[in-house]
């Protein structure tokens, strides 16, 4: 048994096919200057071969896993005609004579190497991208076309040194029942891609296994918890076994509260809604019961651009968005890069903290061209469906204003071109700085809701980066000052009579669920795979148990208390319940 | 007239003096194999000569400046013992048969490059720290010794490309009037340095000058906004002489009221006091009248140690200073290392946002052993004079309360080796994350003493890395969320009876002053420089004014109204007062 990341949860159990590893052994292979000519010719019939194939790969692409995931090819089609890609190519073929797979190769590990020495997670996925691209050159230049289809027909859990988006598009969630590699991160385009599919996915095992994986091998893998098993015992099957049937059989279960109304035990009605990167996950949120989107996550739709997209395109999946709604509430967050979402399409500079740094509305009202195309896409689809705005990362009154003249500019310009949007698009705000926090009750009075963005109000009232290892055990969202925020920001929005909703992960952590019911908050927004655990605990628990709870827990001096009182309610709520 | 950046403060007007560059043009000397055995007794001959060399700097440094500053030739000398360093010397002359100053130059260019390319500030010292090592082998090696003080007898401004320490310790307050150089930081040893003497210094004028200074030139030089003129027409020369003039009787002017109590117009007192890093700024302090030091910070004592100081030798610098102090109360800060400050004692991690990280008090509680080190040298200096003990970073209860057991444990371990202290040491802490300003009152019940924080609580609070230039206009410390958590701070200090005091650089803005008075801090402390010209503006100033004040300013929805109000209060106080 060896411990890998979960990167996409599950259970698969099966047999092992060992996908070969894309790494070529050249030999130094030198080329007369009256060759250069045909080397060359080579060069260009592998480049025009590549691009025919990954033109054809993201079509299948965005067949198969919806438009927004076919991106990831253009970065591949945009690093094959790179001109500093193809000239570093020519110039080791042509000063030092060597062949052109030869060149190829030198080139790839070079860049390879450039974007590795930076010790960044997405510069190491950007020269995964390019490895992917090189090696389709050199398959077409070294005539030995690798099979990425496995040729064996039963089902299988595919193991692969590192898997490349283009070969994830090949992998049908019928045929391929969980994947293990040594390599990849679990934000990679082939972990998002697996997610999707609904594929367990475990990496990360380098290093860990004995001795390698064989094709044939029977496997464990466990997607949840990074568990995999290298030929088990018959005792470990039957218990995987029982746990695959168990989580079947939950989701099943679960699957049947889809419909019910999201109400407590006493009557009370909270919205369950969706955050959303993709219009797949859209599906699966709808049919989840979601009855909404809370967050619709903009950026993550064109993470893999090179160029920014331009307003048409915008506009065309916010609309596809909002109809798929069919009239249920859709709350678009305008571009929130920067901190820790880095993008293609606009390259920010190299901060020292990136989270306290230039990111979400700070980026849209420094760059109004960017920020009013969008706004004027988000505008055009409200016209579609229920659809509501939202800034990320407000902290003060003026910032809500210097947007909302960006707003009246982009409406102002959408009228004189007679395209339709509905004026009083409502406008809302995520509270997720101390300082918005702490100004709620100023806030409140100039917009039209709030959603309460946990991670990052955590991160900055703590004072503690969520994503650093060395520091998690201060990562704490049930420390007394949290609570003492989020009730201020819950009641500012009560007295305004505006909505307030919460969209971080807390939103869907079971032990909180008494604190939002108490806090009198209406709505919840949280991932896909959330929804139905949660709307179990909501559909047992009750608004007054809520109240006493918040109550009690505001009485607590630090989290340990906290957690120990939401634990002993959640016992006797359910000690209640039976 | 050109632009830099002003490193230490203050006017300057003579003749330049231009400093030769150490920059060594070496022909590629082969050595035959015969000679290599001479090639490296040079060698040995040069770095026992230059350490020697350092070793008398050091202690003439320890002298002039005083003895902190003299660990900054520890990292030379430690370069220089540093085995890596000299075996790529030794290799490149036994592989390449390369003379022992010609691999030493190598040497250097390469470790320099490796340096400055991690583009980072304190990286790009250590490199001149390098650079700085191997000039001085070079100039052994070579023999041609170059002199480092200028061979005129007039004072003059001193022109260098980059001044390491080495040539600082040679630089006589008298004879250098001022010191423009082209390379270099603010924070860098040099910079620091020119401070403690009071000489004016400009920096950063690489690519900026049209045609390279001339020793003879005439130059002004203010060291406060970064302006140079070279060669100026006699309007300019006669107008700075004049703010030369004025500056000096400011000086005077406001060195007569540094006796005076620190009372308002209405009787309040309000201590004043000081944020010191050195014992050097001990003496400006008490000579502005300090009465006491509000944070000693004891982390830039041992900023260019390359080993961890031990309990003897803090304790002999915390008693030194609390014998300087003569009653005066002296706030010792606990290690405050990490975020913006490394040190090369304790090597840190890489942290994506070193500021919401792995620093303070959480590296103290983490590392307990060099924790209760240092809380045993405070605790032995308590019994020299009127030490209190101060945490920074607190965030909760329980960082309180591990804290004190390690103090409790230091306490035993003093008893038990009957060394004396003062067993009712007083403790309080920093308020500068958001999560301790929100549960203030719980914290007050269980510490002595509040010293608010306002450079890193405004941080917080409001995203914002002061550092990051790209959103310093969003770094404001009058928003409207900060003058709140101000009050509900100081509202929760009074309430539980213990003191408050502010030591951020808002303590030394007059501006901020009657915020202050109205909120009922009773404690001042800000750098050495601020300390008479706060105490002019408060003596003009009062307390019910302040009240006043206050209250207006949490009337205020956006920072702008605050400001405006703030202004609008001074010119009225001004008024009232002619």
């Amino acid at each position: 048994m060896v411990k890998g990341i979960g990167a996409s949860s599950g259970v698969a159990i099966g047999k092992a096919f060992v996908l070969p590893a894309w790494e070529w052994e050249l030999p130094e292979k030198m080329i007369d200057v009256a060759d250069l000519a045909f080397e060359f010719e080579k060069l260009y019939d592998s480049v025009r071969t590549s691009r025919g194939e990954l033109e054809s790969i993201k079509q299948d692409i965005s067949d198969i896993i919806g438009p927004e995931e076919s991106h990831i090819f253009d970065a591949h089609l945009a690093i094959l005609e790179d001109p500093i890609f193809l000239n570093e190519v020519q110039e080791i073929m042509q000063r030092q004579y060597k062949a052109a797979e030869v060149a190829v190769k030198e080139t790839i590990d070079k860049f390879v190497g450039m974007f590795e020495i930076l010790d960044d997670e997405y510069m190491k996925e950007r020269a995964a991208d390019i490895r992917d691209v090189g090696n389709r050159l050199l398959k077409h230049l070294l005539g030995n076309y690798e099979q990425l289809v496995p040729p064996v027909e039963a089902p299988f859990i595919l193991v692969a040194k590192e898997i490349a988006p283009s070969q994830m598009v090949h992998v049908e969630p019928g045929q391929v029942l969980g994947i293990v590699t040594l390599l990849g991160g679990t934000t990679s385009h082939s972990a998002i891609m697996a997610r999707a599919m609904g594929i367990p996915f475990v990496l990360g095992l380098e290093g860990k296994l004995g001795s390698p994986v064989q094709t044939g091998d029977t496997l464990i893998i466990d997607g949840d918890d990074g568990t995999v098993f290298v030929n088990p015992c018959s005792v470990e099957i039957a218990h995987y076994s029982k746990r695959q049937e168990k989580l079947h059989e939950r989701k099943e279960s679960l699957r049947e509260i889809a419909e019910l109304p999201s109400v407590t035990q006493d009557g009370k009605r909270i919205e369950l809604k969706a955050n959303i990167s993709s219009l797949k996950e859209l599906d699966v949120a709808l049919r989840n019961g979601a009855s909404g989107v809370g967050l619709l996550r903009t950026e993550f739709l064109y993470i893999d651009r090179t160029t920014l997209p331009k307003e048409e395109e915008q506009f065309e999946v916010y609309k596809a968005a909002a109809e798929k709604l069919t009239g249920k509430p859709l709350v678009i967050r305008s571009l929130d890069i920067g901190g820790d979402k880095d993008v293609n399409f606009l390259p920010l500079p190299e901060e020292e903290n990136p989270a306290l740094g230039y990111r979400a509305i700070r980026i849209s009202l420094d760059r109004r061209d960017l920020f009013k195309t969008q706004l004027k896409a988000i505008l055009r689809a409200s016209h579609y469906g229920n659809v509501k705005l939202m800034y990320p990362m407000i902290s003060s009154l003026e910032e809500v204003r210097k947007a909302n003249e960006v707003l009246a500019l982009a409406k102002k310009e959408l009228t004189a071109a007679g395209q339709p949007f509905k004026a009083d698009i409502e406008v809302g705000i995520m509270i997720e700085v101390p300082a918005a926090a702490a100004i709620a009750d100023l806030l409140a009075e100039e917009v039209d809701f709030f959603s309460i963005g946990t991670n990052d109000l955590v991160q900055y009232v703590l004072a503690v980066d969520r994503m650093n290892e060395s520091i998690a055990h201060l990562y704490d969202p049930y420390h007394p000052a949290v609570i003492r925020l989020l009730r201020q920001t819950a009641e500012a929005a009560l007295r305004s009579g505006i909505p307030v909703s919460v969209c971080g992960e807390l939103a869907g952590d079971p032990l909180a669920l008494p604190i939002w019911l108490g806090l009198g908050i209406n709505e919840l927004s949280m991932s896909v795979q959330t929804l139905l655990p949660l709307k179990e605990c909501l559909l047992a628990s009750s608004e007054n148990d809520g109240k006493e709870t918040v109550e009690l827990a505001l009485a607590c001096r630090t989290s340990d208390e906290i957690r120990e009182l939401l634990e002993s309610r959640r016992s006797i709520s359910a000690d209640a319940e039976s």
